[in-house]
């Protein structure tokens, strides 16, 4: 039988290492597919580091990546009805099992609260097979959503934003943004990024990104931005300040929160005009309360907060369509640091922790 | 030429006292009251306390009242185009003067946060005239909203909610409330009073109160809640996991905090279903900041967070309907704790911020 | 092998026959249930004349309908989790087999449009088994959606509505009914009766009522309208005249049409404010064409005019939880007519047609 | 005194002529323009012809006007706060004197349907003065919205919109259009052209264009469209079958009607997906009923359908805001067909009335 190599994170706190995993003939509905690229995010930091609650160690990292079909077991169409068939370079929607069943499927209609829901790369052990992508070869369950990428769209242009892409996507979504809505975008990794490009896309008026380093800056630039804030120059209230500036004295019509950082909130708020909508994407993984003024920063402000949990695959569908339409504007490609082989996982995580790529990729 | 006396605050943190003022004949557009009944609200004794800031000490407090019409010049119908004569008895909306020209009534259509906006019993100086409640008289400037009572509604029907009847009836607007939702209303005052009474209307589903003293949890009963949890008895985390108790595990679809307490707001998040929305409407005053979570509170929790500041003419007219309507299951008359005279204004004062009587009536 | 009694509609245009079916032992994931009651709904009537497109005669009609537990395999709680046992008496969602995967159910959302959903009682052959609720008793596939009926709901309380009682929910949940909106409500057979019992329910202003039989009008009043117009005694522009009367010369803030007949619609559109909603539920069948007058009835109206189709499970369990919450108000057992035996399914069905009850079941 | 001269409509039916008027000199609030550009708009030939109810003819025509401030008095900046003064280059929002006070204005909140709304160059006659831009001269009253145009934009960056640009801005707005969604705008001419325009700039997916002459079709794809669509080549049911093949077998995601032509609305409905949204705001005047079916057009099509009538002051900031952020994508100067002098009056609306321009300005 063949084998595939996969980089593995056996338990919190250890190295990634390589492993080798039989590669199974795929089943009725399944599809086996030749990893072209798979992302490294920040929360694969975070799953190295053991940040993550009920991870079922040891786990194939990967929850976004690209492939291409070996083997597709009765399966001729992707989920929006494109051919699909040996050869064809697919994306698919790392979160899938959803119940369809439950009251978050049925009533609230909010599947990315389901908790039956599964997630490549993050709630699948080694153990369960191919299910995450840092590896030569990526297995896709029976009802795994997948959207072959059409030929105008480089892979790179899909996995240069990686899952930020679509969460960035699902923010904009969630702000129900309207033509020439001001916006102050916090952060500018990969969420924040997409943020930038979608809400520019959606006509947008004036945008700041706030962020570091400088690098992620400039492609906050390049993604659409027309001024960016950095953290070590100044102070919450000489940013406020300068948003306030760009905005007519009033403050950001919208605010997008996707630093993942506690003290972007009360700045958040702060740069908020009254009866604005702050999204809040950007917060994973749980780093702590902040303070918030009810009195000033909800109630007399009239505002109104949205929590935004990762995306649903609405989401991730309309977002490939608008790249398709627009990646003249939206160059995800460029955002890619660097490429490393499965040898170097752990290198691309250093890199990554320590800001140095913006999106790093991992190329089996 | 007549007098009318009045209940004046000369100054922040002195007592209110009593004092002659002459009555004038009502201008063009203008309407003279003999007053029937005005609000003792909590914002009352923030006035006197002096924790308002932008008070034009000395004032007339009395924001919500109701009077009879002595003289109309040139107006011969209310704002929603009722008859309107001497004798007629009218409710009127105590906001009034926003500008129709700013960003905010214009562009953001909020007129609740238009930087124009009077509010009679609060903004304007005793100099300025009869322009508050606590008085023999009050002076509708032109444009003051009007709304003739109907014969079926008695003052009391209306004075019993007082301010909070609107805020509550804007708190639950701002809510979207769909039939059977689940509800949490952190409060008990006129306002978490009247968002109980208005959320029962709109069909909702369970109804939890939260709040002290004994005797406004037994209100709540009255205006529609299932249940109340007291805040003496149990913590944060027994009363959150009540509500789960009540909701099927869940949490609440809507909590609606109408306490001006801080502490409530952790608390409301704990109470929150995945998906859920909060509207706080409670914080008319700062009182601090509170922590928050944002990845457990708002992220993960795909919440959203609404504020109300306070109410527009819109929620007025609409909430007067509805208790026209509705007011055999909406009993604010019993809510009066008791009837003060201008002179016991201090009383009254007392006993509002002793939490001795719900809601405390002036009548001159 | 125990065998069934069933009512067949065989053929398009032929009366309902009775014939016997093997009752079949559920396999894993069924409920094989002891029909209770199934209601005779419109579709009935129009299904055996054969006015609906590829209905796969012969069929057991019934598509509303609860029972009681024989036998459940390997099913021990119902779709909101309540535990469901045999002797259990419960309702189950009679769409089902949506796909969730299709453009309707990822991307647009509505899976009241997918293409795959199947109804019991309309899209499934008698051959296919006892998939009908006119029928001693029903077998439930693997993953129809039942809900146990709490003890505080009587079996008629639920069948005197049929799948009326969730499409006129489904309606009022779609106009995003307010307190203290006007309403006038087109048709008051079961789907009218509904809309207004939901309508007062969520805290409606005037609700006006359009149709006939006198017999349904008085239903129409006991279901919370204020007042009732007939189709005989009047024209088009005089019941209009009344609404208008009836709302302050504006016209209804709400119009939803439940009738069927196409010329309610521009009556509608005659009874709608400016900047009204219309909500357009009871066009179930092709009835032809009828007259729009763009510029008055949408355009200078600034209306909005929203079709409903069938209804979502979200809709059932919050029907039903509103039900049993409100059931005092809502006296859906008295819109039982006549309880009619299998073999007098005909007579069921003539009774319907000629509006000689408002709702008719079938009692095996 | 100084005199300005004017082409005006005496009376339905007859030509413009040309008058002269004293200038006046502008009272407390007024600001007194030279008229640098009016736009000649279909409505104007409405009017000629007397198609338009409640006229006072004599009228001075020209509704959207850019003029240069000759006198301000006592206005020294424009509604949105910039500095406004002699020489300036400002526009002026044509609908004013909105009530503040009425059903439409204070409830419904939509005082595009205030009875009290007045509109340069529809509403006012001649005998109140140069209340209409086809003059040398025009008189804005106290309290017009004027806003200064920013200098990167040009006179016929807006003039070669005219009103249509900010119609078609209100149109994209209540469709609330979210990115990716395909869009079908029926009708070429100025509402048309910047529907398009606006739905480009929002982010949309595929957009097809339809309408008459070629000219105009040409200017829909500079202004986003992907596919245009005519009339004379193909019947309905032809063009919705290419708009289906444009939008996956579908049909649009959104439909704007922008041509006035009863005939266009069953045929957006037939391009129109399910569970879509079809916005009607090219209708403003009568021009007949047309076929609706609500079973096919509106009720299994789970569809929504809103009527804009015209455009709110909040549209033209914003609408404003955009022009100047996305001028390069947003090429109105390139529509203007023709500058007529104010002689050539007749000559504008014969060459407006048989489609030989798209946009024709008068320069006076």
């Amino acid at each position: 039988m063949r084998t595939a190599r996969a980089a593995v994170l056996a338990a919190p706190g250890r190295p990634a290492e390589l492993r080798e995993f039989p590669v199974p003939a795929p089943g009725p509905g399944e599809i086996l597919l030749e990893t072209l690229a798979s992302e490294v995010c920040g929360t694969d930091v975070h799953l190295r580091d053991g940040r993550l609650a009920g991870v079922p160690y040891p786990i194939i990292p990967g929850h976004v990546s690209v492939g291409r079909v070996v083997e597709a077991n009765g399966v001729a169409r992707d989920a929006v009805g494109n051919p699909l068939a040996p050869g064809s370079v697919v994306s698919f929607f790392d979160v899938h099992a959803t119940c369809h069943s439950c009251y978050q499927c049925l009533v609230a209609r909010q599947p990315n609260r389901c908790p039956s829901r599964r997630v490549y790369g993050i709630t699948y052990s080694a153990a369960d097979g191919l299910l995450g992508g840092w590896a030569d070869n990526i297995l896709l369950l029976p009802g795994v959503r997948t959207v072959v990428l059409p030929e105008q769209l480089s892979v790179e242009d899909l996995i240069g934003g990686g899952c930020g892409l679509f969460t960035g996507f699902a923010a904009v979504d969630r702000a129900e943004i309207r033509l020439g809505d001001s916006v102050v975008v916090q952060g500018v990794g990969p969420v924040g990024l997409a943020a930038i490009a979608f809400a520019r896309t959606s006509g947008a008026g004036t945008i700041v990104a706030v962020g570091e380093p400088a690098a992620r800056r400039d492609l906050a630039l390049r993604m659409g931005a027309d001024e960016t804030l950095a953290l070590a120059d100044a102070r919450t209230e000489e940013r406020a300040e300068r948003v306030r500036a760009a905005t007519g004295g009033r403050g950001a019509d919208l605010v997008i929160e996707a630093s993942g950082n506690p003290r972007a909130v009360p700045e958040g708020f702060a740069m908020l005009r009254d009866g604005g909508r702050y999204v809040i994407v950007g917060h994973y993984t749980d780093a702590g309360t902040v303070p918030v003024n009810p009195h000033v920063d909800i109630n007399r402000k009239h505002a109104e907060v949205r929590g935004q949990w990762g995306s649903e695959f609405h989401h991730w569908t309309r977002a490939l369509d608008t790249l398709l339409r627009y990646r003249e504007r939206i160059p995800f490609a460029a955002v890619i640091g660097r490429r490393y082989c499965l040898e170097e996982a752990n290198q691309a995580l250093d890199d990554v922790e320590a800001l140095r790529v913006t999106k790093a990729i991992i190329v089996p």
